[in-house]
């Protein structure tokens, strides 16, 4: 067998050429949301349509499934490279290309009507359209029939190979555990004023920001920070990884943001250079990606370390609001635990809470007795069951998040299974790095980011989620690192109270 | 025939598909020099390899020959449709993909090698590889052997249906009717120095720019201006037009840049919208192209009429520069001739003999007996002649542009028809439009965005660059409207300085 006949080599320069186009996809969206003008859009659906359908066209060619059964991979990587693409391979032909078309057509209309729906509080504004997102949904599902339960097949596109039980079982300790947590924070009703209300001029939030960027280790070469109604990262490419932010009036909710947003940003920058423009170049799951960003935006931004550091920092932007504060009064205000109606703005400890709310009600949709027209008082039960609150209206209620509308279901238990990875890499972390908060303290953290780039970041999709896990936590998934991590900041909060 | 197998419908979806792929390379580009980290140049160089190569493919597909064969055009814009892309078709063909491969390989290289000449002023580091760029352009030309002289073939990549001997003509009586200008205005050593030296600064360029824009017609809506070293406009689709410019501390460069490529960016952005996602949806030449921007750029905003409106704003920028003066001063200074060395920094009526001398060489080149080494020398020699003026280096001579490093030949040209086809277009309006100076002085350009949209902007490239001229103008190309306009420009600064 010659070089050129060798069908490892044709695999690698075809997946090279689909991540080439999948990577110009971002592109196009990052472009869309930062600096197209707004007459762009018409033309930009157009563009972005033939693009994506070139993608999939050039990734599903027969070609590509007769090459993955000639290929004799030589190396681990290859071995890899062979198996990752071939299970993408064969879920993304299993799903019939019209089903496809089908649900992103259902998707972006459902959107448009949400945005209706949220702004004049009417749940039936929403309800036909995410009807037929379920409906689809349920085809989708149907494309895979060898799974045991229906919802596993949603899941398993943002955390392969993880079925329902296990995410039943994880999320539902966490609940068990959160629970009672959240109901005695809300009794000792903390503080948070210090860090709301503002004014909190954009232009110092922003050097705030700039300086703590720098500091955790973006430069100038690759990365850029822009600004976005919705934030959210974007790699271009290994050398070009995009982070942006907002800037409220009125809280500090930028800089946890884009601490949120480097993190991702970092675990993509981080893969092994070997395994760019492959499938196996990029984060490996929904949930440990989510566990990267959370671990920065929770456990570094709102440590003891890290705001001994940044407080002067702090200080220097807003002048008048911190005068003769210390960091330990940041420290305390950034870690109120609060119960509230929206997700988006909710404390560290609520936020899982909000989450498993979510993903028990759609996994009702797929697999029990619920249906959608029962969606906005099922939500607000819950909401009482789990967060104490009353939903005054369905705004701030089952029509607060845009995912479902657009189709996404599945996708929500991520986020908190994102904190149980959190929770049990912190724990081996700070036993790893003993002296880490420390270090955070003299602005160093280049400790913490070696210890990612080494046990997470750099295998990209070569391990499966459950063994980078095992490998990098030393165990199976499991929140009670996670809880042990919030119980022990509720305990210091109650403390410095009774103090 | 049913519908859906009318071969028009299948062609021009795959038109629209090829047009968007080209759009997301013009994307690309801009992306690259606005926004792209530096470290995703490596990177970025694989996605846009990609995406040429396969629009290239998709475009030059067997099915898109067969579907050219089976159309029966019903409209005149699907006649026009049809014979146009059948041109384009055939040309693409004709091309091997190897020897395409090689000419963006050798440009590549060839553009790193002239920008070190260019930095030590070494003509020798960038011979062999301008040499390699001349005899792979000879292997294109010979692709096309039905063309009566070898530069017929480069000339038409530009300015399609345009042969040799008539771009000689033009550009000979061009030539021959500004040397003797030049020579007279040389003599009389105009007076730029109210709007050079500086310093300008660069926040106060950016507010008179997006003043003068926002006067012509740019909005937020489907305009952006952002800063480049080399500016240039993108146009993304019919809804994105993206102009840059750049701010240099000691002109006023910025205001003449960005009207020239406000005058591309109308042009694409006029183009009948239902010529949109064809290949009839675009400027029909670059010489054609190159008359809009030098009618703003030049035409308007070096007119009377132009500063009698601009000034109080250019004097609200620079308050203290232009203290006690009027616009006529400035209107004086913007028209001042001088010869120069660079032709980027040229003024008006000298720019046509720096584009005549590089075109002269380049037909020796590739038709006559100039040896690549001998084009330092023969630069020297025609400066002389034309522009009386002796080059120092080859930094500030021959090495003074990319184009021929790059592999573009045949494309100088386009830049001085360009200015022979905005003389006959100016004559033209200035007669529809007797009041148009006043118009100008009034703030108000729509008479002029109107006149443009109907008699050159809308057709987009059904009709071709001769047709359009004869219809818009009224006559074949013809260099004497510009000369006269020149001659006036030039009598005009003489009785200046006389009375």
């Amino acid at each position: 067998m010659t070089l050129a006949d060798d069908p490892l080599i044709e695999l690698r320069t075809r997946l090279a050429e689909v991540s080439d186009l999948e990577r110009l996809g971002v592109l196009l969206a990052w472009d869309q949301e930062i600096v197209m003008p707004p007459a762009g859009a018409e033309w930009r659906a157009s563009q972005r349509a033939t693009l994506e359908r070139l993608t999939h066209e050039r990734f599903t060619d027969d070609r590509i499934g007769e090459l993955l059964e000639a290929a004799v991979p030589a190396t681990p990587v290859d071995e890899d490279l062979v198996r990752v693409t071939r299970r993408d391979y064969d879920k993304a032909r299993r799903v019939p290309a019209g089903l496809v078309e089908e649900l992103v057509h259902a998707g972006a209309t459902a959107r448009e009507a949400w945005a209706r729906a949220r702004a004049e509080s009417d749940f039936a504004l929403l309800e036909p359209h995410l009807r037929r997102n379920v409906e689809l949904r349920r085809r989708y599902v149907a494309c895979f029939p060898e799974v045991e339960r229906p919802f596993d097949a949603l899941l398993d596109d943002y955390e392969p190979g993880m079925r329902t039980s296990e995410a039943e079982d994880i999320l539902g300790r966490l609940r068990d555990g959160l629970v009672p947590l959240v109901a005695a924070a809300a009794a000792s009703a903390g503080d948070d004023a210090l860090v709301t209300g503002g004014p909190f001029p954009a232009d110092a939030q922003r050097r705030l920001v700039e300086t703590v960027l720098r500091q955790v280790g973006v430069d100038d070469e690759r990365w850029r920070l822009d600004v976005a109604l919705h934030p959210f990262m974007a790699t271009i490419s290994p050398g070009d990884v995009r982070l942006t932010t907002r800037y409220a009036d009125d809280d500090l909710d930028s800089l946890f943001g884009t601490l949120h947003e480097f993190g991702h940003g970092l675990y993509e920058a981080n893969v092994d250079p070997e395994l760019a423009r492959t499938p196996l170049g990029a984060g490996v799951s929904s949930a440990v990606h989510e566990s990267q960003s959370r671990l920065w935006e929770n456990m570094v931004g709102r440590s003891a370390g890290f705001w001994r550091w940044c407080f002067p920092h702090l200080q220097a932007a807003f002048p008048e609001r911190f005068a003769g504060r210390g960091w330990q009064d940041v420290h305390r205000a950034v870690n109120t635990v609060k119960p509230t109606l929206i997700r988006v703005s909710a404390d560290e400890v609520t936020y899982g809470l909000h989450i498993v709310l979510r993903f028990e009600l759609e996994l009702a949709l797929f697999e029990g007795d619920l249906d959608v027209a029962d969606l906005p008082a099922a939500w607000r039960d819950r909401t009482r069951a789990y967060l104490g609150l009353d939903v005054p209206d369905d705004a701030d209620g089952v029509l607060q998040d845009v995912h479902w509308a657009e189709g996404l279901f599945g996708y929500f238990p991520t986020y908190a299974l994102g904190n149980v990875i959190a929770g049990q890499l912190w724990a081996r972390i700070t036993a790893d790095l003993p002296d880490l908060d420390e270090r955070f303290a003299a602005g160093d953290f280049a400790p913490l980011t070696a210890w990612l780039a080494e046990h997470v970041h750099r295998h990209g999709r070569r391990l499966t989620p459950g063994e980078l896990v095992a490998r990098a936590a030393g165990g199976p998934l499991d929140p009670e690192p996670y809880l042990e991590y919030v119980r022990a900041k509720v305990a210091g909060a109650s403390a410095r109270l009774i103090a």
